[in-house]
């Protein structure tokens, strides 16, 4: 089944393995699912304020023009990417969430949330600097958009060696809580919560 | 003074630091320099092939429109990548090439050539593996698009703490090399070179 365009933006701060997320997930596409892929990443006086984004495109086909203006999907891992980019967000997208680090508040009409508290199952595992693995595999479950095992390689060649177990551990604590996320249907109940907290 | 709106391409194969060379260079205009910068990375079915290539821009103002479609300089380490990429160029653009490992041929009017045998000295440094780095100081210095402190400060920031010393030495080995081609007028030689070997 060929991979349908696909925007996408993951945003957050400076050492949380935004850049690299976005890489994996190209990769993932590209390198091992035979489609195309373009990564975007702005160095700016934001960067120096040590907010990160990248911006990634996906396709069955090549890609000619790799500006990413409304995304599908937006995985957000701090509060100020959030406030930041939120409205860029497609109506009926999906947006990713860390779920301790990012409140949800004025969501774009429809949109799909899922919440993973990355950085709490990484620090679970040892080390915290692995939440991007958990990211991207919390990721892989819930869009469905890529094959799981394009993205176990692609977390393997994109990490150093002496990384690359945990990260393929963190990879599989954040699918697995993706999978459970989907069974619960807690994505509904993250939206109710969030209906609520605007009361 | 205000960096001017300029568009780059880095090319060549994989492993020779084509992504990092662009990263550093974009950290360097942006966080170090107080400019702008974007960085656009392409996977596909080319990477697989083990080529690579990045397109950054640099700027004094806020990068609306982040694609480049004729790069005013191009950095390119692999005949792949040149076979690919030269006709893009800029009328008037610069031209870096890795010395040893491109053959310049059917060149764009009035394009500014320079070359390095980057590989070869970053071997006499003792480690191959940052040759990107003796490239980035080649670029400095012919370029002089870029304060040379600002780069600096971001090869220190881009690269792994062992690796640091090692890569600000590849750099000056780079920059160096790169301010004897200036005063030697070597561009013009090479370029007499590659008239030559057309005939």
């Amino acid at each position: 089944m060929q991979l349908q365009l696909t925007e996408l933006r993951i945003a957050g701060f400076g050492g949380q393995g935004v850049i690299l997320s976005a890489i994996i997930l190209g990769k993932a596409a590209s390198i091992h699912q035979g489609a195309y892929a373009t990564m975007t990443q702005n160095f700016g006086p934001e960067a120096r304020g040590g907010a990160c984004s990248a911006q990634l495109l996906l396709s069955g086909q090549p890609i000619l023009y790799p500006y990413v203006t409304h995304p599908d999907i937006m995985v957000v891992m701090s509060q100020e990417a959030y406030t930041r980019f939120v409205r860029d967000l497609k109506e009926g997208g999906t947006l990713i969430v860390e779920q301790d680090l990012v409140r949800v508040t004025d969501l774009p009409r429809q949109t799909k949330v899922y919440s993973c508290p990355a950085t709490r199952l990484a620090e679970e595992l040892g080390k915290k600097m692995v939440l991007n693995s958990v990211m991207v595999g919390f990721f892989t479950a819930v869009t469905k958009l890529l094959d799981p095992d394009s993205v176990r390689n692609a977390v393997t060649d994109s990490v150093p060696a002496p990384f690359r177990e945990l990260n393929l551990k963190a990879f599989e604590r954040g699918f697995a809580f993706g999978l459970e996320s989907l069974a619960d249907g807690r994505h509904s109940q993250e939206l109710e919560h969030v209906t609520m907290s605007e009361d």
